[in-house]
């Protein structure tokens, strides 16, 4: 049998709503993604960029929101998307110390665009998530660099890679190799079609805890050192979509990532930072507006739990895509993390008897 | 002289911006106000009711926000305002004990309005704010009445009037006696007049502490009994406005209300509840909605210190209104608060030496 | 077979933490529960007071904080908990119509006990938490009373009954009959024996939705009216320890109660507003207080995943033991809820071929 | 007549609390501080450290809170201190676009003094506040090198200095030059004197805005470019205190902070990120707590109003300390400040005739 490549061709599809054609962040139109893997030596590490739309983002702000599960993490730019309910800059992922580095190379990448910043306008508020990839990679390398970054931003496309690439690269998730993963759902609103695209930083989960959707609870085979340690990580979920929304609704949304989180086997551990922002591309605020008064289209709240369940499903199946497209990796110092993959297929199946 | 009637007959207006027509929360199109006091043996309490426009609110919801700046306070609605950024029944403002009360007298006027509630529909979230007017009223005799409510509601009209009246009858400010107060201010936007309107209920502020806007500072002539103790008041602001806002918009606006309350010399004390609300008239959220895109307009948020200096100016004048329109009263046990003017008329005027 | 009692008598325990003795909040020392409650006629209601300890609460105050999972509720109170880390009266759990009766019966309760409220001392903040039970029950007749709060206050002991009893009378969740649940852990620090433990007012949850701890879907057999309708429940959760712990650190405990109710299948929905509280009866703030600094214990916060985990774990059991304590019922206008355990009994086990 | 160097010396004290001997954060024992000033060419910028005590301070995390008086900022680490209630890194200020390089210098110190940190432990999360100083610094050339972020935490004493030095040295405040100021109070509890320090980066306020103490408005004397336009600057406020207290109380002493502000004559404009960061050496959290359970002294609530006073006063007073301390800069392209004093100094005094 053929290794399969995402959560889905492995059987692990989540809720009942059908995914977009990528099952990807990138069946919302606009949104890319780019990888910067750094994998030499005991350094497992890496950026990923995430483009809301194809213009300038720094003139063109997508209207966004943010929701802190847990904060014991280390992101960057958080504050002024809640006082504005808007990004900026594309958002980079990366590991816990090099959210500076990420930052610095933000700021650049959006002073070469907008060489007013900072001078003639405001200055700019770079985005940067991260998780804590020090179990496979050694973190105090701070191996990123601002080019790494640069590199990133450069190759985002419309097609994802999933797995141990860009800042997924030396990540773990329920003492399994985790990484990037990504799902979207497709909805169907006024007789037209929208999309919600989710990603994940996946780095949580104690090892033992991961529940499938079927209600199976999967371990890795053979206990590796640090194993029965607490909770050290954290998961990012970045959300896009290109319906009409407030930022307020947006955060409402957002919050039910959390769903799937649960659904996976996390009681949101102490030490994992779990934080989700999400932006829609319907609705951007011009830096340049010169009107008094805009028009925003958003959603009639009363049909926001379509969006709830899309968030809560593709977050659920983000998180089992990382995992089914990482493979086994050996880390820094011989630490090891297995693939889900390994296990699932010795798996016996769960019937229901009759 | 005649007694002023208003904080600006008294030479006390704040800031540059024009006043609306008449001065008050009613320049706001559609917003009325009523009164219901109570005021007889040792009461000396009653409610005071804020309909955001002429229809049924319940239906046609205004988009809203709340700000806590100290919330030692026992005010009711406020979390599904945080959670859905709108109000749905008219705002009561009453004693800290009677908050109960008119929270039930808001359910019965929703469901005779809606006698779809609770049965083919949601249920109703009623709003009521309060202060403890516990230093002039007997507050434990919970004086208030379901019908006292329906009253104020009933009475509501653009004439608003201001000092010891409605909920307003029993409050002290500074060491004064408070209560109801009113200001606006006339915005142009695109051409277009637009109105910010506050009505406060005052209680806050220790003696001595009052800071004209002249910067002098005026305390009682006399000292009143507790007048060192403490703050145990709160204040309530309101503020309206016809201009297109988002319901994060709202919260920053309103949340300048504090400003105010700091130039009139308050450091926002332990003891003092004090809480912001603010709704728009420009977007309502229609309860019946059948379409799932809907369009609001909001503000361009490069032109919002407008409001914000708006709002910091109509709660300082507001108070102040609250403060010049209050005669001088005794209630329970002899307690007895002066009137600002009392003290205002015999002050020196402020010179700067040439 | 007997009828189970309880929800771990019909093989549905969750998580590995043993229960506490009583597996109920009244497990934690000195907490009591009592119930009134209104079945005749079209009614189905009543009141639940949750009693924190045997003394003065309002003199003695439980460290607290409230977690807002999704605020479309109209619970009261929680604004000056938020701000204070305290509670200072019992909780009464009741419907959603009914919370203005049951402040009213919470500020003349503590007045009775402590005569000095609003005239000597500040005033009092009573907490009440309300769920919509209007499917089964006629909201509108507003048939609870404040003498009805006061009994549940008065019957409050530490055997605490569930299923459709008190608030819960008229509840409903995931299609079946709900009502109260409670569920407790038993946790070892320090070589000493503490408690969690928990109580809802479980009122949510789409029929259709509800998953077992063996991961077994469960909907009622036959389709009620308005089942297929969204979520116009809620669920709130209150929480008791005698662990020490900070106000911020229990805000970040009871905040898992949501990772319960997200394995019990449930995605928060829009119009479910839930809601938890917890306090700690280690931690007591005096009203009284003579001295300008006070010891508190609380917990080394490396250790917090345990109780993480037994809140998660409980707040699950708790509303399954709602749904295993509470018969079928028949409310208003024929409406009816059918037993979790009458679709449980005729389920096949589940069983992983080998 | 000498220059006076400190906002006392000029006549600017604010409040009647008494300040500390020093009157600057260094009051609080332990507090150290340390600025590196870069001035060249069109280079007005560089760091400021705040060391809360001489111990490791990830080793020995100081209690924390932070207030978000308006959100349009861009520092970092927040999320974590709000999650967690404390600090584990030296706080720095610098420029907006130095942020990143400073969280990178802060990660760099951390792990040089603990090597446990990404491998045997967790990782850190560094503080950095900023404020943007483009209009006489050249904020584009990102001037600040990690190294410069080392010399200030190298440099650090408790000899505070203030004006134009370090991240101040390219502010600007109400039109006027602005910088890094600072004040404090002393303060009496159960016979024991305790201390509240203030240091402010001072970069807020439109010209025309600002209030002296006495009630006078001034304004710069001569219109410079840019005057005109709208609030882009910022104010950070970092308090430090050895009063013991629990997060949620620091959280709202610092709150007060912005009364301090609204004094100066500051309505928090839209595009002005303000901050404020409090912390206290009377209550540390030890990274490598073994027992269960520990314990904390806090302030009995009911005295909090004394620390509501000293801050907004010491806040008042250090912005006006930063204003009498920077002397008149020319920065970048020419664009000019004219320091406060050359104002300060023609000024009539302000007199009440008799």
């Amino acid at each position: 049998m053929e290794r399969p490549a995402r959560a889905r061709d492995a059987g692990l599809a989540c809720g009942g709503l059908p995914p977009g054609a990528l099952n990807s962040i990138a069946d919302v139109p606009g949104v890319r993604v780019g990888h910067r893997t750094l994998a030499h030596g005991s350094i497992r590490t890496g950026v990923t960029a995430i483009v809301p739309h194809g213009g300038n983002i720094y003139r063109r702000k997508p209207v966004a929101a943010v929701h802190v599960l847990n904060g014991f993490g280390k992101s960057a730019g958080l504050v002024q998307v809640e006082e504005l309910g808007a990004i900026e800059t594309p958002i980079l992922l990366t590991n816990t110390l090099s959210v500076g580095t990420c930052c610095t190379a933000l700021v650049r990448h959006a002073v070469a665009h907008n060489p007013d910043i900072g001078r003639e306008t405001a200055t700019v508020n770079p985005v940067v998530f991260e998780c804590n990839d020090g179990y496979l990679n050694d973190i105090q390398a701070l191996a990123v660099t601002e080019e790494d970054a640069r590199a990133a931003l450069l190759e985002a496309s419309s097609h994802v890679e999933a797995g141990s690439v860009g800042a997924g690269c030396g990540m773990s998730t329920f003492g399994f190799k985790g990484g990037i993963g990504t799902s979207s759902r497709r909805l169907s609103l006024t007789g037209q079609s929208f999309h919600l695209g989710v990603l994940v930083l996946s780095n949580f989960g104690r090892s033992g805890d991961l529940r499938l959707p079927d209600g199976r609870v999967v371990a890795p085979a053979t206990a590796d050192a640090g194993e029965n340690a607490p909770e050290k990580g954290s998961i990012i979920v970045v959300a896009a979509t290109d319906v009409p929304l407030s930022d307020r609704q947006l955060k409402r949304i957002i919050r039910r990532s959390s769903v799937g989180l649960a659904r996976l086997g996390s009681f949101w551990g102490h030490g994992s930072g779990d934080i989700a922002l999400g932006f829609t591309t319907a609705n951007t605020l011009s830096h340049d507006e010169k009107a008094a008064l805009v028009n925003h289209r958003m959603l009639n709240e009363n049909r926001i739990d379509l969006l709830f369940e899309a968030m809560a499903d593709a977050t659920q199946e983000a998180v089992l895509d990382a995992l089914v497209a990482a493979g086994s990796m050996t880390g820094r110092d011989g630490h090891r993390r297995p693939s889900l993959l390994d296990v699932l297929t010795s798996l016996p199946p769960l019937e229901t008897s009759s």
